[in-house]
């Protein structure tokens, strides 16, 4: 990640870049590649040329964001088609080759399968973007009239000062294109912060729920590649015959069952949040703080966290302390959380 | 997963599949899209057409993959742009808004930087199963000349049976065929199993590698939508003004942390293999048969294993026969894991 911790300044390389160089590049990556052809480039060139300044951003972002699904589709159907090839060979070789390889084509599609589960969510939040974005469409015109009353009373100001009657209508107009901008521009807060958070927060558990599971096969086809014998053989010698059946078999029934038992709450893979109290001492008195932070923020192991910061616990009442802080956090939790 | 456990026969939905009904599918998916193109569409037909039978099969797979890899690579490179254009997005927005975006947008930049690592990944799996490719293309000639010197000695004794010879001339050339491709055939017995097992090691230790990273780094973009204020204002309210700069900004660092930390040994996301011992009666004699299966097979999580099949340690010396049972392991590995 950068230095700079912002995509919008000039990104600087870590030492640790400089120093590891990165993995060979990919024999497929190169200049003219990775560009998606002449439906991307138009998607991503023409949106938002249309509509109005508002939302043109916002626009360009949901047709960027169709670019990845369909980049993201094209590759599942890839990886289906290489894992029905992949068994195919497999069919050719011996015994056990070809029964691993099935197996190993059967977790292959099954990762196609949770791509194309992902797909479809990541979908869904392109949607409730494309929602704000027409909020943001919506919002626009309101925009307008009131700058275009503002503009006739400025100019009849200029050309007509006499005409007290009519600017005064137009000053009447002015309030209410005014009232009914406030509305609006309220409305377009509320609604993009609500949106922005249900579509990332909705993106975020469908990738976790996704990464976690292609681990879970990953996991289960190291497994299943232990089945292989790869010890060499003499010209002539015969290997022993293949008993893995059953074993390879119940791999991929343990696969099955680990991935309908896979849910959110079962998920392994937590983030870790430091909040160091040198921080915050300009934001808050407290001096557990970070720790009502970590609770306001949702944040699901308190276990951990409690571990961490054990010496903040050092009290002679312990858990009471606990049970205490956490009722106080409800309270305060709009104030740390804003 | 399918009720027949392999790709090469018919699948029946099961009972889940009939109940659940999938998420609704993606506005994207379609008959004309996830199809990749001219350029995909070539590569898929033309692989495999000009070279030997024997590696046919595997020339198409490697330029499946290089379709998988070409995806793969247009979705980092059109997420990379979406991260940008959400931080520009953003740009425009309050204060709040503004930050979040930009720090949300170098999670998803980073994660298409992970996806380009993952690429080079595959395209070492990829180069490595090509080498098995290479092994069966130099392997064909040998079964070819084997082949072509029977057919003359058939053809010899039809036409000139009495041309002995010639006959014995023609046996001594197959005896040395047959040796060449003896050895031919060991060899390419022993690299296809070992370049199979490296290769798809490989491929699942990066896709566990890049699936907890993702995990990781969608679990700190929740953290961080916590600190987006969702709760609405009435019109003309301003909302408290966002102090969340160092919180948004430590989540950046404690994600970088952890991302940089993170090993292959620190995986989270165990399988968890069951192996009944019903199943292996027939196979195995000893008792605690499927214990040495989950080592023979490198089970990580030896404790879990333990824990289950507690009661068969249920022994007087305990840990002793434990230390027994692991060295019994390597000599019986071969027969259990061939």
């Amino acid at each position: 990640m950068h230095k700079t911790y912002s995509l919008r300044n000039a990104r600087t390389p870590t030492a640790a870049q400089l120093q590891n160089p990165p993995p060979p590049t990919a024999s497929t990556r190169g200049k003219f590649f990775g560009k998606g052809g002449i439906a991307f480039a138009f998607r991503r060139n023409a949106a938002g040329a249309m509509g109005p300044d508002l939302s043109r951003k916002l626009s360009q972002l949901v047709k960027i964001e169709k670019n990845v699904l369909r980049a993201m589709e094209t590759a599942a159907n890839e990886r289906r088609e290489a894992a029905t090839q992949l068994s195919l060979w497999g069919l050719e070789n011996d015994d056990d080759v070809s029964d691993i390889t099935d197996k190993l084509g059967v977790l292959v599609y099954e990762m196609s399968e949770l791509d194309d589960q992902f797909i479809d969510r990541y979908d869904q939040y392109r949607l409730t973007m494309k929602s704000v974005r027409d909020i943001e469409n919506s919002v626009q015109p309101s925009r307008d009239r009131k700058d275009k009353v503002a503009d006739r009373i400025a100019f009849m100001r200029y050309k007509e000062p006499d005409n007290v009657q009519k600017i005064e209508v137009l000053e009447q107009e002015l309030v209410r294109a005014e009232a009914e901008s406030l509305v609006a521009e309220a409305q377009l807060s509320n609604i993009t912060r609500s949106k922005l958070k249900a579509a990332f927060n909705y993106q975020f558990e469908s990738m976790i729920e996704h990464s976690e599971k292609v681990a879970l096969i990953a996991g289960y086809g190291k497994a299943l590649l232990e089945l292989l014998d790869d010890s060499p053989v003499t010209p002539g010698e015969t290997r022993p015959a293949y008993d893995g059946y059953e074993a390879s078999k119940q791999i991929i029934i343990d696969a099955e069952a680990a991935l309908n038992e896979w849910t959110l709450d079962y998920a392994q893979v937590k983030p870790t949040l430091s909040f160091k109290q040198e921080d915050y001492a300009d934001y808050e008195s407290e001096s557990d703080s970070d720790i009502e932070r970590a609770h306001a923020q949702g944040e699901p192991h308190e276990e951990e966290q409690h571990g961490e910061d054990g010496d903040l616990w050092n009290n002679e009442e312990g858990a009471p302390v606990h049970a205490q802080t956490t009722t106080t956090t409800t309270t305060e939790q709009t104030t740390v959380a804003v």
